[in-house]
Parts: C-alpha cells; sequence; structure tokens
C-alpha cells in the first residue's frame, strides 16, 4: 500500500479548468485532496471559518507561527487570528509558494492581455455565495508553484516541479469553505507555459492509515472525463482511484532543493 | 547639505512608545518619515486608501509587483488592487521584512505573557475612527525588522541593524491613511529585547532637492520630550531637527548583506 488515501472515499470531486475556481465546505477532521493531474499546475488556494469570513487562512500567520516561508508536509496553515485552520498531512512534492499575489485582471493589463482570466478573479466567483467580495480574497497558499529567492531577495518564477498526479493533502483543523482556483497564468514559466486541469477532493473525517512504502511503478494519473465543476458522490473508490493512488510514486523533493536557496545562489 | 529633508519643514509629528500606534492622513504627495529614535526598534505599518478603506497596502501584491521581498529606496508599495500607494524615497537602513504577521494577542499567550501589549492591538485601536477592525488589519510592512531567510526556508529573527536616527521616507502616491505602531516584542531579538519609541512625521508635497552627499560627522537623534501621541504644527525646522537631518550619516547597508542569503548560509 502506498497511500494514506488508498483505503478512502471521496465524498466530493470537482474538476477545475485553468482559470475557474471552486469552493467546498469542510467539516473539522475532512481532508481536502488537492491534485495536479497533467503536473505542472499551480492552484491557488484560500480558505475561510464557515459562516464566519472574517477569520482566514493568512500566510503571514502560517509564516510567522511556522517561521518559515514553505508550506511544506506537518506544518499548520494559521488564521489572520493565529488560529489553526488546516495541516499538511500529505505533499508529494514539497515546493509550494506563499509569497505571491494571485494573479489578478491588472497583472494581465500589465501583460498586455485585457479582459485574461485570473485566479483573483475566478476565487472572487467561486466565493461569491459566501459575501467574500475581490477585496476580501486573501492572499492564497500557492500550491506546486515554483519560486526561488535570490541573494537581494529578488523572486524568481520557475516550472513547477510537480508531476502528473502530485497532490497535497490537506486536513480541516475547523469548518471552513476552501476556495481552489487553476492558475490560467500562460505567459511565462508558472504553469509550464500551458495551464491544465486540477482536481480536488474531499474525504471523511475517518482515521489515515499509517503511512506506509511507496509503490515501485509509478503511473501517473490521466486527464478525467469529468467535466468543469461536475460534484461526484460515490461510497466506494472506483479501480482507476484505487489504481492511481496505489502508485503514487515517493517524489517528496528535498526541501533545500526546493527553496531554490542553495549555497552557490 | 545631507538629506532630502533638510530644507523641508514637518506638518505633523507624532512620537510612538512602544505598545502604542498612530494614525495619519496624507495628501497625495505628502512624505511620511518613521524613525527609530534610539534605533533597533521595529515599525509595524499598515496604511488604507482614505475613504476606501477596501483598498489597502498589500506586502504579496507588493512583493509579487517588484518580485522581491525586501523593501528597499525606489521601490512602490501597491495595494490589494495592485495600484500603487507609496514610493520608498528614501531609506538609512536598507533592511526591513515583509514576510512576518503584526505580533498579536494570541503571539504573546504563547510567549506565556497573556495581556502584553501588541502591533496588532495597536493598530487596532489607531484605525478605530475608520471603522478598520482587528481582523481586517492587513499585513504589514515591517521597517527596520532585520529576517534572515535559511536554507530551508526557515526564518531567523535578528536585532535590527537600524542605529539612532535611522528612518525611512515614504512619498504618499495617493489620499491615504497610515498607521504604525511601535513593537512592544521585548521577549528575544525583535527589538533588541529593549522597544523604545519611534517618531513619524508628515511633509508636505514640495520638490525634493536633489540626493546630496553625506555629512562626515554623524550625531544620532536623541529622544525627544514630546508626549506620546502629541502633535507638532511647526513652520520651520527647529534647530535641533535641521541638525539630526543634517548630520544623517550615509548607513545604507548593502543588500545581498541585508538579505542574509549569502552564499555562505
Amino acid at each position: 500500500m502506498s497511500d494514506l488515501l488508498h483505503e478512502k472515499t471521496p465524498i466530493r470531486t470537482r474538476h477545475i479548468p485553468p482559470g475557474q475556481g471552486q469552493a467546498v465546505e469542510m467539516k473539522t477532521g475532512q481532508l481536502l485532496q488537492i491534485q495536479t493531474l497533467q503536473g505542472k499546475q499551480v492552484a491557488d488556494f484560500v480558505a475561510f471559518t464557515l459562516g464566519d469570513s472574517g477569520e482566514f487562512v493568512s500566510t503571514s500567520a502560517t509564516r510567522s507561527s511556522n517561521v518559515n516561508i514553505i508550506p511544506q508536509k506537518g506544518m499548520t496553515l494559521y488564521s489572520n487570528r493565529r488560529q489553526p485552520m488546516f495541516e499538511i498531512v500529505e505533499d508529494t512534492v514539497g515546493r509550494h509558494d506563499m509569497l505571491f499575489a494571485a494573479c489578478d485582471p491588472v497583472r494581465y493589463e500589465k501583460l498586455g492581455v485585457p479582459g485574461h482570466a485570473s485566479c483573483r478573479a475566478a476565487l472572487t466567483e467561486s466565493l461569491g455565495a459566501y459575501g467574500i467580495d475581490f477585496d476580501r480574497i486573501p492572499d492564497p497558499v500557492n500550491w506546486f508553484m515554483n519560486v526561488s529567492i535570490q541573494q537581494r531577495g529578488e523572486l524568481e518564477v520557475r516550472e513547477p516541479l510537480a508531476e502528473a498526479g502530485d497532490y497535497v493533502l490537506l486536513r480541516a483543523l475547523k469548518d471552513v469553505v476552501a476556495a481552489v482556483s487553476s492558475c490560467p497564468q500562460d505567459h511565462g514559466p508558472t504553469n509550464a507555459e500551458h495551464p491544465t486541469d486540477l482536481r480536488i477532493r474531499v474525504y471523511r473525517d475517518e482515521p489515515l492509515p499509517a503511512e506506509a512504502e511507496p509503490a515501485a511503478d509509478p503511473s501517473p494519473v490521466e486527464g478525467e472525463a469529468l467535466a468543469a465543476g461536475t460534484e461526484v458522490s460515490s461510497t466506494k473508490p472506483t479501480a482507476g482511484e484505487r489504481t492511481a493512488f496505489a502508485s503514487r510514486p515517493a517524489r517528496l523533493r528535498d526541501t533545500a532543493e526546493a527553496t531554490g536557496m542553495r549555497g552557490e545562489r
């Protein structure tokens, strides 16, 4: 057995094409999997306490409380009230960003492509039902975004290290609404010039099996046939799901490599 | 002449003891000087568009638009709508932070000192008249805060490099209300274990003289006799002000050193 999710059944599945977002409600203890289906795709993530949108995941509180700028396995994501919101239960990549703002309409205007889809607009759209407007979209955690910091503080965006099927798995530590957008940035390396679909899934609050050995034979998850935003409630994992999870390779990168802040830089 | 402000007259002066905050309104083009009187004192800074508190200085938009994590001279501070809010006109230190959250009551509870004064509470108090509550205090720019990033993304807080009289000077690029708190953190190196007073001053929108040579004989600004929050409207600089500004040494640190991300780390 290679994966914590092997025996688990998603209660909610959403496919997210580039430039779109999806919001999902989660109860305390439930798990959210955010997965790049073809690889090299950034997932912008924000979350609010359910019924109290004044509290949200704060990248600054998360950096401060963990005394670290890189979200990584075992880390807790904190709110703007410095309360635990999520735990990073699994991470098959080890390289993510919580320094960059979500791409937004002004960003694309400056790039000479006014009217381009953006994460900020997609997150706003997906959270509209919760009364959260554009100005109140918090700084996101940018899962799979690969940012290096140079000696003088310069940031350099590189292609994501995430390969097909890579994912992060977050446990909600309170009742939340989480929103994820599939970054439509097609100018530059953010999504390797070619944005692709994400899949998010919510799992029930059940005990996780102990972590097991990785399988020897990785076979990447292929894109699936579900339409964007389709919600699937199944009671058992499909054979495909079982295979996909069972075969997830252990590709967690060394964090030092992941930060890009090696001695020689 | 050694200083851009030598010929200029403050229209507003506030002294800020540790644990307190002050909000000042500024018109487009006006200058805000934030100064550590005794040195090694962190100034948490937030700002909102006057009359439109949905827009505020965003550290993530500032990092993204400048593609850099270190606020430094010549840089523009951007809003959450990615609009220019301030320009950093002068900076006698070159080392500041825009990664850490403001210290807050939970932070001090965890340190075993519940009820301790905090930047977040001070900023909230100072902005109360603008209808901006605790949850809406944005991530601050932490002037003079000295944070190093290690190879694995770990953050390390060190004593500020700012010495007595060091300051930053910001030009408002729109009408704003800016708030500054003097960080009361006395557990650890943030303020060299000993928080001290800040002084902030607002200057009119007048042409700045060309940048001039530094003076040879530094004489640090001493603490002054004004009570906390005292507002002073003067029409001419006092002899003391003139001396203090004329004698500012050029101590701008090399940015590579300032980031703490040297090759050997």
